[in-house]
């Protein structure tokens, strides 16, 4: 019996991974080099970054985060007058953020990159796990998605960064698209974006140079360069509407493959259209931290249900 | 051992039905009439009819259908200037269709409501399964839908109909939303609405009064009035995106209740947005056989691959 090994469509090599939505397979050293070009292009396609920028990197220590912080590393080497520093948030989860912040040491160590700590007791006065104790009327993800996001700007603005970069891959940006619609939360399609600036210019600029490479081939990216990441879901991950969504367009996906790429797309137009007619919200500052909101009070002050002294928060 | 019964909310008596949505329970008498009550309202709200209106309603044959038809004859009466006419669509589909055009002509004399059914060969030339065969570059339901829609325009246009009634519930609006964002199709978003109306005035205005009752509901009230509508799946269901995209969604309806009517707010909401920044399409008579378009060959002509004499599509 003859068996026939898969070759790479680029070099001919032994492949190691069949990309479905292109029909093509590829060897170790080409898939490694056609996720950092890929990355590279979302990069210039949305005009992330410049030559001396100082990036806050998002890492939290799993796949996407440390492949983020990889490949950003490994561009910035080649652009003198740019800087890097990983942020990490330590929200407070007994028994699975310490791991995290662990591997993003180690591996921030490895790759010669600044490396801060950041937690919700130190900047909340309470760690996640004794928010989500205290309050019960949404789910763990929507106190944490608020609190982590105010961390990282805050962490940045400390190191002095005007960039923030998040590893948000093409199955977290399309999970939230859906979800946005599911909840009814059509205004906010238009801020799943790749590139979200703040208009007042307060906050540093959020960019998500992943977002069009899907979870899979960044798992397999960390997988093949060896990087250690955390593997341990969140225990809150259970609660929460986004495991069901992702487990229906996983699903979708196998059958009708390319649908996560078609649904980026597709909302890439849905929200130029809705840009136009929404306009941009008007920003003031809040009543209790004096950050940017457009309401009275910021997310953060209504999620911690208090007026906080301005600057602290 | 105490069995207690579940007791409608509204009456008292033994109810049949538990509304998962609303966290009620209904006995047989009320679930009707709430299902007419919320049709009627649906009406009422897009301002879908007029008193001295006639109507034509697509009937297949199939539960939606039927249901729509016997709760318009119940309101029709009460209105003496108006009327109905059944428009059934035999598509040309080889062991299926014959059972439902009996069914829809038996309900139709049961309702004492005329009954008109056109066919694809009678107006095209050809059966659907001989479309299917001799062209495989897009799904059944593609052709069937643009060929049916038209279908029944020409039949509501020989009956003198100025409306046009078709039983879509909110499982088929909530899928198609779904679809036209998982094919990039984000500007027919916009054009999933409960009335559509023809700009030029050339087709008759079609309405949904059944687009706010959840499928599972139109099924139970066909049931209970002792409705025999047709079971049988459409034998080219399987191919279609549709059938994925509607059972992910009971799947997540199920776990986190009112799911589908949240997507449909949404993208109510989305519409208007949308519609706001895109603006109406220009009409122009197709090339081909004469209909209002907004492309130089209507879809119709361009499904059948072929140009048409004017007036005959």
């Amino acid at each position: 019996m003859k068996v026939s090994l898969l070759r790479c469509s680029r070099c001919g090599r032994t492949a190691i991974y069949r990309r479905p939505y292109e029909g093509i397979a590829l060897c170790k050293a080409c898939f490694l080099r056609d996720i950092e070009e890929r990355i590279r292009r979302t990069i210039s396609k949305y005009d992330m970054l410049k030559f001396d920028d100082h990036i806050a990197v998002a890492v939290s220590g799993g796949k996407d985060s440390l492949t983020l912080l990889r490949i950003l590393r490994k561009m910035e080497r080649r652009f003198p007058k740019s800087k890097l520093t990983a942020v990490t948030v330590d929200e407070g989860i007994r028994g699975y953020r310490a791991e995290a912040v662990k591997l993003a040491r180690e591996y921030c160590g490895e790759l010669d990159v600044d490396h801060v700590v950041v937690s919700f007791r130190e900047l909340f006065g309470r760690t996640l796990d004794q928010i989500v104790r205290s309050k019960k009327e949404l789910s763990p993800c929507s106190y944490c998605g608020v609190l982590r996001r105010r961390a990282i700007h805050i962490a940045a603005r400390n190191a002095k960064a005007n960039k923030i970069a998040t590893a948000h891959n093409l199955d977290d940006e399309v999970q939230t698209i859906l979800i946005n619609i599911f909840h009814g939360d059509a205004k906010r399609i238009a801020r799943v974006e790749p590139v979200l600036v703040d208009p007042a210019g307060r906050f540093a600029e959020r960019i998500k140079p992943v977002c069009e490479i899907p979870e899979k081939e960044v798992a397999l990216y960390a997988y093949l360069t060896g990087t250690k990441f955390q593997t341990t879901p969140c225990p809150y991950l259970t609660t929460a509407l986004r495991n069901d969504v992702r487990e229906m367009l996983n699903r979708i996906e196998e059958k009708h493959t390319g649908t996560k790429f078609t649904i980026f797309r597709s909302m890439e137009r849905l929200r130029n259209y809705l840009k136009l007619s929404i306009g941009a919200a008007e920003l003031r500052n809040c009543r209790g931290c004096g950050e940017p909101t457009t309401q009275e009070f910021c997310e953060v002050c209504k999620t911690l249900g208090t007026t906080l002294r301005s600057g602290s928060v």
